[in-house]
């Protein structure tokens, strides 16, 4: 590989998809850049790819020494590996060779007190530190972020033209960069947005899910809506791709695409730190719990399945929960934690002395009596004929309370509860398509074993032509 | 104070009104004990109440050391302190004075990982470790306590008599206390068991909301319809307690005491880990959530005052909200963590690039122009406006959605959220006066400043006779 005819401006470790096209970018916008990575085959496919998109002054290195040693004083080196481990490795190799002054930037999804902790590992080394959100997926990373850099001003300072340069640029508005404060702001602030992103998808497909289910529209139709969404106030990314989405034919087999990926969302923790850090600082943040409740239930797809069936087999075609359904779920947490308990002793000991005892306690003990595994109190035969009983006069309440402006969250919220859990088909699949889309996440389908990836944004472009 | 004749079966240690109540049920369930406190009034009164309960045999001492050579080996000691550092600060000064085959009980409710943590540190020393949780109440505690003690089996063995006879006793189903499982989990199932709670009462506080907002019962048809709810498949002391709250009068002025209690919730923690955990273990438990979250807004009580007016002036009396407004919270957590955020120019730099990018983020930008200290986007003069035109809409879509059995988690949950956040008055009142009564938790008034206590189950009795 060519070395650089003299000390890069950069350094970039990490060259999965992400770290390459942040790579690229950034040596598009003119800055040289020095990339490594600890798997060599990467970088050699980075520095293809640098050549290939126009000779741009793109660097690789098989060793850290010579790769930390390319780049000019002060040293900045942007790392763009996974969260966690991954990080604190990436810092030990790297920081043998660095001197005082010298910057390391995370552009990670981190835990933002991680990012603190090491920034103080650092100030003792004598280095800076950043922590740097960066958001828009692989296609953002490549054309133009939005990053959220938190930690050293100094640091910030020293790279900031770069980063002016290569973040999205909006009219009117200016580079999609900010500086955002100290400590771990940076990844916080990215977090949050995470979090925003996971309730904005969750209403999306909310809204999917009661035009098709209740509206019967078309994939067509739920195109069309979604595209004359995103000519109005709605307009965004994430309604643009999901019109997009509903244009796409299966290429395995007969209609659309969106119909046959498994309605399963995954999850890679920003939006379960947003909801355990919303509750450590006392906010309530319904819209963002309530999405990453729906990425859990979208998770117990054969639980869903086969309560779908109970009801079925009961003459229901339809709707219900109580707030013990979250016991039952007691089960996997005591699996994990090896305590094997007894979910009938539980309801026994609770049905005197304490708060919350009830004689509705005695029938949660039968129903773990008649069953121990039961995987959810709503399953059980008894509760289950029951709850289809009573279940229009539960949604009566509650939509009596909502056109009376009366908030009724609990009720809603378990209502919702029920409403997702005894369903086979969620509208995950769309939020799995989502994702496919802009992270390349892949996704699973409902016909065929494995993982899979769609070009969407490509196959979307050509039929708009 | 008189000495023990001989020595005592069993030591207590933290003589707050829980502790003072479990070691008088000890003593008078015939176990001799011996009792300390730092605070050495609390000794001295305690005595004198087991002087006046009936001559039990439980005897005081004012230094550590005399309390635990008082105690028969191997030694047992249940502390009830605070959690967190009161409890590290415990076991020092107690296991000073301590010997190999001795065992120390928390009562408390602790995080499961600091009892693990305990445990393992107490091993060392040859000490075995119980964390036993511990519900019921002042009441529970002195007349029987449901009691969960997960840890040491052999600790529990030791006093498997004691806590089989204190515990409550209920016809057909035995005493409330059974051996949890190891490590921390009778602190586990606590903690869960106090999530339930929180459910449990946030509906009987929707329950309520409804029926005296939209349906405009009066306090006394409210006692009466929870009475008769007590008397079926509801029956609980929830519910009871509920009833008996609506038929107290005012002691202070006119009226029902109910409402004049402050709208205002307090907490504790359980319920907080209780869905951080859930989280962490990927389950949903959105009613727990929401009875979080309800807590959270009844906290915000000035915000939800100004909300109200803003809504009124508008000629508005009733409803709505968006995801964003989780992201004006981040106005505490940016204060809290000192990292001074510009809401504005978030909105700003997430309008490209990232995933989340949408021309929305504009009007969000301007709200914060026009106020950088705007508590919630809701009552900015545009979104509030714009919120009172489509609400009708957003409910008539909500409710579709519950009629059809589809899942709006998102949606009503958001609904919620604004219902609640621009009301002037929550059903908080009544929570609060629930947890006053079970727990002597205190509330806050209306009308007149200060922290009040109410003998709510005595006047409650008197009323029925």
């Amino acid at each position: 590989m060519a070395a650089p005819p003299k000390p890069t401006r950069i350094g970039l470790a990490g060259l999965a998809v992400m770290g390459q096209n942040l790579a690229l970018n950034i040596a598009e916008k003119g800055f040289p850049i020095s990339v490594y990575n600890r798997t060599t085959s990467k970088v050699d496919e980075t520095v293809e790819r640098a050549k290939n998109e126009g000779n741009l002054p793109l660097y690789g290195f098989h060793d850290p020494e010579s790769f930390v040693k390319s780049i000019q004083k002060p040293r900045v080196i942007i790392m763009l590996v996974k969260a966690g481990a991954p990080v604190d490795q990436t810092i030990k190799t790297l920081s043998v060779y660095l001197e005082k002054g010298d910057s390391i930037i995370d552009g990670g999804n981190e835990w933002y007190e991680n990012t603190e902790r090491r920034a103080k590992a650092m100030a003792e080394l004598g280095l800076l530190y950043l922590g740097m959100g960066v958001s828009g997926g692989e296609e953002g990373a490549r054309y133009g972020p939005s990053m959220m850099p938190g930690g050293s001003f100094e640091a910030y300072k020293y790279i900031e033209d770069i980063l002016l340069k290569v973040s999205a640029q909006v009219p009117d508005s200016g580079p999609c960069v900010t500086y955002i404060g100290k400590g771990g702001s940076g990844n916080f602030v990215k977090m949050i947005h995470n979090g925003i992103e996971y309730g904005d998808m969750q209403l999306i497909a909310e809204a999917y899910d009661v035009l098709k289910s209740v509206g019967k529209l078309s994939n067509e139709e739920l195109r069309s809506v979604f595209s004359e969404w995103n000519k109005g106030e709605l307009l965004s990314f994430l309604i643009e791709i999901t019109a997009d989405i509903f244009g796409i034919k299966d290429d395995k087999g007969d209609g659309y695409l969106v119909d046959k990926v498994l309605d399963k969302t995954g999850m890679k923790g920003t939006g379960k730190w947003t909801v355990q850090q919303a509750a450590e600082l006392s906010v309530a943040a319904p819209t963002i719990e309530s999405s990453l409740d729906a990425r859990f239930l979208s998770g117990l797809k054969e639980e869903r399945v086969k309560a779908a069936k109970v009801f079925k087999s009961a003459g229901f075609g339809d709707i219900l929960t109580a707030p013990e359904v979250d016991k039952a779920k007691l089960i996997d947490d005591s699996i994990e934690q090896g305590w094997d308990l007894k979910l009938g002793e539980l309801a026994r000991i609770w049905k005197g002395g304490c708060i919350i005892r009830a004689v509705f306690l005695d029938r949660i003990k039968q129903a773990y009596d008649r069953n121990a595994d039961l995987a959810n109190l709503l399953v059980d035969p008894e509760f289950s004929k029951e709850i289809i009983e009573r279940q229009s006069a539960w949604r009566r309440v509650v939509c009596l309370a909502i056109n009376s402006g009366i908030s009724t969250p609990g009720m809603s919220a378990s209502l919702a509860y029920f409403d997702s859990y005894r369903r086979e088909r969620l509208p995950a699949n769309l939020v799995q398509a989502q994702r496919d889309y802009f992270g390349a996440h892949t996704y699973e389908r409902t016909d065929v074993e494995g993982a899979f990836h769609t070009e969407w944004f490509k196959i979307a472009k050509q039929s708009k032509i």
